[in-house]
This record gives C-alpha cells, sequence and structure tokens, in this order.
C-alpha cells in the first residue's frame, strides 16, 4: 500500500522529497543542524500510516474525478472551484495533522496559510490541474512530520513509530 | 443548496423523517414528552448548515462513484466492501457531530455501533447499493440533532441557531 | 512518566487491567479467541502514548481539584456536577481515542453511552468522589486499544506502534 | 455566563476589542472594508456559544491553577512551563476554532505561530503570569471569528448565527 500511496502522489507531482523541504523550511529556525535527510524519513513515517494513506486516496481520488468532470453537482463546482468555505479538505487533512497529537495543528495551519515551496506551486493550479486536496494534505504531512521530529529531538523521550 | 442537499438524500434513499424517527428512538428515554416533529426540526437545522451540506455531497459522491465503479483503485475497493478499518467516513461524520459541540460524539459512536431504524437498513447493503458513507453521515447527524435538544431543553437556555 | 501516570490512575480506583476487561467486553464478538492479555496489552500501548499521558494527566487533576473544591466557579459547579453539557470531558477524550485513527471513535460514544464495567462503577460517584473526566478518560483509552487490536489482527499488516 | 467569561478574560488581561484587533490584523488583507466593529461583532458572537464558554472556563482555570502552583505534579511544571509538546492547549483550542466549520483551523495555526498583537504579548509571559492555554484560546476565539467573517461577506448567505 505505501509504494501505491507514493506512487499515486507522484503520478499527481508530489514527491517526499518535495514535501521534506517543505518541513525542513518549517522546522529549520528550531535545529541548527536538521537536514533533509531527518525530514525525508519523517514524511516517509507519516505517509507509512494507515489513516493517512486513506486520507490521501480520497483527497486525490476527490481532486481527480473534478479535474475529469466527474463530480455529481454542486460537488463538480466546488472542488474545481476551490471554494475557500469547503472545509472538507481542512478535515481529511486533520485527521493527518492528528497521527502524532494535536502539537500538529499549529504548523499545519500556518503551511495552509504561507504555502511556501510545493504548496504554492501546487495551489497556482495551471493547466487545468485540481488540487483542491492535494494542496492540503501536503501541508498535513509535512505538519505531521514535523511534530514527529519534535518529539524525536526530545532529550530522553523514546521515539513512538 | 437546502433542497439540493434535501432530495439527494432522498434519490439515496433517506428521508429526513426517517433520520428524525433514529433521534427519537436515542432521546425518548431522556424527554418524555418528545415529539416526532420536535426531532424533525432539529434534523432541518442540522442539514442547514453549510459544513454539514459539504459532508453529506462529498460522502454521497464517494458512495454513488462507488457503486458505479468509478473510483481510482484501491480506493474503489475500500468504500464498495466498506472496510471498516477506512476510517475517512468516520472523519468525515465529525464534521456534522461537532456543529452542537462534542456532546454528540457519544450518541455518534452509540448510533454507529447500534444500528437502529434507517442506519441498519442502509448497512443491510442489498440490491449492490453502497452506502459506506451514508450509514455514518446518518448517525453523525441524528446525534448533532439530539445535541441541538439537549442544549434547547435546558432551562433558561438560549437557542443557539 | 509511564508510570506516573499508572499511578495517578490507580490512586483514582483505575487499573489497566480494569480498562482490558472493558475492552474484552466490546471486542470479545469479534474476535473468538481474544484474550485478557492481548487486551491489556492495547491498554499498555495506549497509555505509552504522549499525547494519551497528557489528556490524563490534566483530566485526573481536574477531577481532584473539583473534589477538593479548588476550580474557581463556575467551572467548579459544572465539574463537580458532571453537567452533560460539558463537553470538555469528551474533548479530551477525543485526543485519546484518535491515536490509531478515527475508528475509534464508535467504541468511544458506545462505551461512553453504556457504561458497562468499571465504566459504570465510576459513573455511580459513590462517596463524593468526582469522576466526570475519568469515565470518559477510560472509555476512550478502551476504544483506543480496541482499535489497536482490530488493526493487528488484520491478516499481513504491520502493527504500527 | 456570557459576562462572567468576558469578566474572567478581563480579569486576566484580555478584552474582546484586542481579539478583534487580531482578527482585522488577518482579515484586513481579505476584505477592503472590514472595521474593528465587525470583528469585535464576530468575536461577541464566538464568546456567546456554550462550547467556547466551557473551553474558556477551563483553560483559564488551569492557567490560574498553574500560577498558584496548585495543579498536582508533573502537571504543574509542564502547564508552568508552556512545554511545547504538551499538545491540551491546542486540544481545547480546536473546540473553539471549529465552532463556524473546519476553515477555522488554518488561521488559528497561523495566529498560533506568528503570535500578533495580543497573543505576542501573551506569549512573553512577564511577572510569573502563566498564559499557556490563554494565547490558544484567543488564537481560537479570533480564528473561529475570522470564518464567521468569511460566511457572512459571502453573498447571498445566510448568517447562522
Amino acid at each position: 500500500m505505501y509504494k501505491t500511496v507514493v506512487k499515486m502522489l507522484a503520478d499527481r507531482g508530489v514527491t517526499l522529497k518535495e514535501i521534506a523541504e517543505v518541513v525542513l523550511e518549517v522546522q529549520r529556525g528550531y535545529y541548527d543542524q536538521l537536514t533533509l535527510e531527518e525530514c525525508l524519513e519523517g514524511v516517509e513515517a507519516v505517509v507509512r500510516k494507515r489513516e493517512v494513506q486513506n486520507a490521501i486516496l480520497t483527497g486525490v481520488a476527490l481532486d481527480m474525478l473534478a479535474e475529469q468532470g466527474k463530480l455529481p453537482e454542486p460537488l463538480q463546482s466546488i472542488v474545481a472551484g476551490d471554494d475557500f468555505l469547503f472545509g472538507v479538505d481542512e478535515i481529511l487533512a486533520l485527521s493527518i495533522t492528528n497521527v502524532y497529537g494535536s502539537i500538529g495543528l499549529t504548523n499545519f495551519g500556518y503551511l495552509d496559510k504561507t504555502k511556501p515551496l510545493l504548496i504554492g506551486r501546487l495551489n497556482s493550479k495551471k493547466n487545468g490541474a485540481c488540487h483542491t486536496f492535494m494542496d492540503d494534505l501536503v501541508a498535513a504531512i509535512a505538519a505531521a512530520a514535523a511534530s514527529r521530529i519534535a518529539h524525536a529531538r526530545r532529550p530522553a523521550e523514546v521515539i513512538e513509530d
């Protein structure tokens, strides 16, 4: 399942390395020697979790079906137009953000608002692509990975997963 | 939008009156003179909320697309098979349950486990129908309506909506 | 920290074995050969999680301070009276229930409503004890442990923690 | 109850007008003619909600008891030290953020990370004051008020509360 999900992300233009770059960007100020490798390891651990995989499968499917015009109305127009009052994209993302506890909420909101790097590229929506769910999914995966790093870097704490 | 959502539910075999019957069943022991009319009024107020409508639109679309075999794999198999470890159906339902605060959680879980009346009928899945999301949506709408009644019945409390 | 939390629960009249009995009661119908040992192992894994420990520390402190009459009003009256419209107890519980994904919601609600075994004993509130938070905490720990068992029993699935 | 909660906030150094200033700061870029009055109206509507009041009562009580050194250990040290891995403050805040749907999550996270105006002042923790919960409560109230404004400003949409 892990490989399926990674491939599905890649087919939608998202690599785990690019998500790791977002993690590095948001955590760099807190940890002097944080490397892209450590961030990538965090992203991989997040994407190995079943509830994360299920949220990704669902969000990506809805983006793809919206691109193809195959969602029933009025959902088709809402998702294709990325209506910022929709909220279901944030709900799906929340189930990812919480896998390492509620401290992931803060980074998720910050990333979703400031849209650095990959998240900004996804949000620019060129060529008819629909990433209504994907930009929130990426922000959520990055936020969860940042939480994992925060827990792991704490002295004398056991890494939970 | 309200009418669109009510019609979409009806097309999937769900009337607001049947949801109100579930509310009456679960709340009848607490309030002597609770009527089906009062329960129906609660259900209607819940379904008028935008975040509830968005969750319904999304869940119903996924059920319909699964019936038609149009979801990308492996999501198609997961939703069509109502895999109980999926979890996205509960996540969507949670965004409904919470519209009148967290006290709705308890009734949601109870209804989702015991599946009375309409919820049991949806869960029996005959004729190739897929109600993976719908049974959770109905349990969540009923639980939210029960919360609204609990708040409204409290002496000297203002009904919020 | 784990030992501190287990001792704090014991001081409030709650053993992990009694929580495991609740798990066995709720899961027994699904798994023929489920043992109390396996349930206890699940409960221990849940209580080792930091976010679970933090929720327990907070809820138990609020129960204890309410017993001693030391909370500021009107919170003192609300917690001491176990006002069922309070909702903060369910919110804290939710952060426990979700550690193995949203499928824990259903069992949490069911246990919180039906109050079997230990949960019923806590809820009877004799001798001036206040368990406004504790009964929800126990239901949430048991529900999370049940989710862990459901994931672990699935063929060919890796146990996540 | 509303007056009690407003007074409790004031006693802790927080006025609704200062929260409204945070709302204006975060929403000003989206709505040309947004006024402080409109933001204040939004904040008042949020604080009138029962689940918001309960979260405030609980968070403020925990801050006050931590200042007085009256929480049982190890909770006393965790709250007094504002351990950023605690997470219960974010959980309480989440129950506020969600009162107008999940779109409030983004602004909450952004405010909790960037800490503008009042939130920054609370976070500076001078004179032995403990605002571990308060800064998250304020960010959550401001984020919920911003969501309410976003819904209300939408053309032809009914304001829900």
